[in-house]
C-alpha cells in the first residue's frame, strides 16, 4: 500500500525480498541495466514505478532507397533475422528502382458516445451550429495546430442500434500534421462530450436528457493510409538461395501472398512477420506500436475475413509487390522528441515529416514480407534461424570464442537443438580438459 | 556493401557521417546507451547490424492476485500511465476476490502448403503411414520434448480451392510445453515437407508430381487460449472517481464494452488498451509480442467482424467482467532465460510455467481494460495523460525542479498544450530572472 510513492530503492528492495531467488544477483542485474542519474530520470519519467531499464538491441537497415532517397533504417527489435533480413531485401529492391510509396490520406478519428431518447433529427440539425460553438471554445488550444495547417476537420451522428435504440457516437474527423495528435484529439472530444448535452438541453424543448458514456480518439484509422510498392520485369528477378527461375520464384512468390490472402492462420504468420519490420521502426522512432499493431490487424479484416495486408500481381510479366495499411505516427510529440534514441532515430532518417516516416515504415513492412516470403519459397526459413538458434543456446552455456567457432562448423549439416548442443559441447569440452 | 561485415565502429561512423545532423553528438547518444562490453556482446548477439541499445523502461505492478497467489508483475513498456492503471486495478481487485484464469488448450499449429493435381484420396489414404514415418525420422530431435509431455499431436490434409484447385496444406497440432516452440515447430514441418512429396511419390502409381510451396508454424492459435475473469456483487463496485453509485457504474461500463463489441472504431482502441498491458509483460519476459498481438487482434476477428476481446455481464446482480485471448507464450527457450532481464523477470514471477505465465499476462490485460473503461466511463482519460503530457513537455523545455512543481500547480486546471506550457514558462523564467 502507498507503493508508488515510495522511492526507487524501497521499491526494489521489496520485491527482490518478497519474490526473487537470489535477492542480490537481482539487485546486481537491476543496477547493471540503469543508466548514470541524469539519463535514467528522463527513462524513469516516461513510465511509473520504473526499477531499471529494458534494453533492446538498436540496429541499422542500411541499403533502402524510397522514392528515389537514400535510408539507413534504425530498428529496435530483440528477434534474429529480422534486420538481416531486411537489409538483404532492401539491397535485392535498390537496383531494381527501390521502393515507391505514397501517403492515400491522413485524417484520424475520434468518438464521443452518448445515450439520447429523443428525437435523431433534433441531433442533426443542431450540429451544424454545436461545431461552430466548440471551434470557438476550442480555438486558444487549437491554434498551433491550425497555424500548422491541421484540426477539426468535421463531425457526423452515427446511430448504434445494434448496441441499444438509444446508443450514439459523434465521430469527429482530425488532421493533425506531423503529430500522432492523441492528445490534441482526446482534449477536443473531452470538451466536446462536456458541451454537446449543455448545447442540446438548451436547443431543445424535450424533457430528454443526454447523457455522455465516454470520449476518447480512436485508434482504428482506415483514413490515415499509406501504400508501398515494388515492381520490375520477371525477368529481372534472380539470384536466389537454391539456384531457381526467376519465373517459377515468381509465381511460387505469388501462390505463397494468395495463400495469406485467404487461408487465415497464413495470413496471420504473414502479417506478424511485417509487424516485425513496422514495429521495429515504431519503436526506434518513439511511436506507440499498439497502436499500429490494432489499426493494421483490424484492417486486414476489412473485407469480413482476415487477410494479409500485402498483394502481388503478375501481369504482363512485370512483378508487381505491394503493402497498404495504416499508419498514425508522429514524428514530434509523444516520445519522439524527449527518448534521446528516438530522437536520435529521426535525426538518422534525416528529420522526416509524419507523411515521410509513414513511407519508410511501410517501405520496411513489404521489405521485410519480401524476405521472409523470398526464403520460404526457396530455401526454408530454418537455415537462417537455426544459426541464431544455434548462437542463443551456446551464450546459456557460456561457450568460448573457439567452441562457437567449432560448433558453428559442426552443426552446418546438423538439426540443431538444445539437447544436441548440450551433447556436442560435453563432448567438447571432454575432449580438451 | 558488405556492411553486415563490418566492425560496430565502422557502422556507427558511416551511419552518423552519412545521415546525422551532429556526428559527434549522435556518436556520444549511442555510446551513453550500450553497457560494458561483456553485457553488450549478449545484447548485440540477439540482433544484426547493432549500434546500442534502446532503452525501455522497466517497472512493476504490484497488488496482483491471480488465483490466490499475490504477484507483483513486470512491465516493459514506454507509454506513460499504463503501469499505475495496471496497479490500480490490481489494488481494487484484491480485495474483491482477485483474478480467476483458466488455461482452455495449449495447442499450437503448423502448416506445410503444396501443389498436388492428383486425387485428394490418395493424400489421404497415406497420410497415416507418413505420419509413423515422420515421427520415427524426428525422434532424436523430439526426444526432449517427448520427454516433457509434448510433441507432434496429429496432421491433418486441408483442401484450399478458393487460392488454387491444386492448392493443399498440411496442418499440424503440437504441444510445445513450456517453451514457445517456434524452432521446434518449423524444424519438423521443414523435415516434412522434405518426406511428403518422396513418400507419395513411392506410395502413388500416379505421375503427378508434388510441389512444396512453404514449410512454417501459424502465429494464430486459437486452440491455445487463457480466459480470465473478475467478478463481484454488483453493490460491492464503489468507490469510483466522480462519486458514481455502483449500479450506474457497473451499467455504463458493461455499455461501453458493448460498443466495443459492436463498432470497429471502439473495439480497435479498446482492444489495444488490453494490448497496452499484455505487451508490457510478454516483452518483460522475452517473448515476441508481435506474434501475440497478431494471434490476438486475428481472434478478435473470428465471428467474421472485429470485436472487443473482453466482455462483461451484470446478472443476478453479480457483474462479471472476463477476457479470452489466444497467448502463444514460452518460459525456456528463444530470449526468456537469454537476456538478464527477461529471466530476472520471470524469476519475479517465481518461476511460472508457460500455463501460468499465460495466466498472468492475461491478467495484465483485463486489468488494463478494467482501468481503462472505469477512467472512460467516469472522469476521462485526458486528466491522468495530461499530467504525464505537462512532464514531458517540461523535460523537454529542461524545466527545473522548482519549475516543474509551479508547473503543476498552475495546470491544474488549465489545458495543458505545447505552446501554452512554453508561454507559461516564458513568463515564469523572465519573472524570476
Amino acid at each position: 500500500s502507498g507503493f508508488s510513492k515510495w522511492t526507487q530503492s524501497e521499491k526494489i528492495n521489496w520485491v527482490i525480498e518478497q519474490f526473487c531467488s537470489d535477492p542480490k544477483a537481482a539487485q546486481a542485474t537491476l543496477k547493471n541495466f540503469q543508466y548514470d542519474s541524469k539519463q535514467q530520470e528522463v527513462l524513469n519519467g516516461f513510465s511509473e514505478n520504473t526499477l531499471s531499464n529494458f534494453p533492446l538491441p538498436y540496429g541499422i537497415a542500411p541499403h533502402f532507397v524510397i522514392n528515389g532517397r537514400s535510408y539507413a533504417i534504425p530498428m529496435v527489435i530483440e528477434e534474429s533475422s529480422v534486420v538481416a533480413a531486411a537489409s538483404a531485401a532492401a539491397k535485392f529492391w535498390k537496383s531494381r528502382g527501390g521502393f515507391s510509396a505514397q501517403v492515400l490520406s491522413t485524417i484520424k478519428e475520434g468518438q464521443v458516445h452518448f445515450c439520447w431518447s429523443g428525437e435523431k433529427s433534433l441531433l442533426e440539425k443542431a450540429l451544424p451550429n454545436f461545431e461552430a460553438l466548440l471551434r470557438e471554445e476550442t480555438s486558444t488550444f487549437t491554434e498551433n495546430m491550425r497555424q500548422r495547417g491541421g484540426g477539426l476537420e468535421r463531425i457526423r451522428i452515427i446511430h448504434l442500434p445494434e448496441v441499444g435504440p438509444d446508443i450514439y457516437q459523434l465521430r469527429f474527423h482530425f488532421e493533425t500534421c506531423d503529430s500522432m495528435g492523441a492528445n490534441f484529439i482526446n482534449s477536443i472530444l473531452e470538451k466536446a462530450a462536456e458541451l454537446w448535452p449543455q448545447y442540446i438541453s438548451e436547443v431543445s424543448d424535450t424533457k430528454e436528457e443526454m447523457e455522455i458514456i465516454m470520449s476518447i480518439l480512436s485508434n482504428y484509422t482506415p483514413s490515415c493510409v499509406v501504400r508501398v510498392e515494388v515492381s520490375c520485369p520477371v525477368s529481372e528477378l534472380g539470384g536466389f538461395p537454391g539456384g531457381m527461375s526467376a519465373n517459377s520464384f515468381a509465381y511460387r512468390f505469388k501462390r505463397a501472398v494468395d495463400i495469406a490472402r485467404h487461408d487465415v492462420f497464413r495470413a496471420t504468420t504473414h502479417n506478424k512477420g511485417i509487424f516485425n519490420g513496422i514495429d521495429a521502426v515504431v519503436l526506434a522512432t518513439g511511436n506507440d506500436f499498439r497502436a499500429v499493431e490494432s489499426a493494421g490487424h483490424a484492417y486486414a479484416t476489412r473485407t469480413g475475413q482476415y487477410r494479409s495486408l500485402t498483394q502481388c500481381e503478375i501481369k504482363d510479366d512485370v512483378f508487381r509487390f505491394w503493402l497498404e495499411l495504416p499508419l498514425a505516427l508522429g514524428t514530434v510529440g509523444g516520445l519522439t522528441r524527449l527518448h534521446p534514441m528516438a530522437s536520435l532515430s529521426l535525426d538518422i532518417l534525416q528529420q522526416p515529416s509524419a507523411r515521410e516516416l509513414m513511407q519508410i515504415t511501410a517501405a520496411m513492412g513489404l521489405a521485410q514480407n519480401f524476405s521472409a516470403l523470398r526464403s520460404l519459397v526457396t530455401v526454408g526459413i530454418q537455415k537462417g534461424h537455426m544459426k541464431m538458434h544455434l548462437y542463443n543456446i551456446l551464450i546459456h552455456f557460456k561457450a568460448s570464442r573457439e567452441e562457437k567457432q567449432q560448433a558453428f562448423d559442426h552443426f552446418e549439416d546438423q538439426v540443431v537443438s538444445f539437447g544436441a548442443v548440450r551433447k556436442y559441447l560435453e563432448k567438447l569440452r571432454g575432449e580438451l580438459g
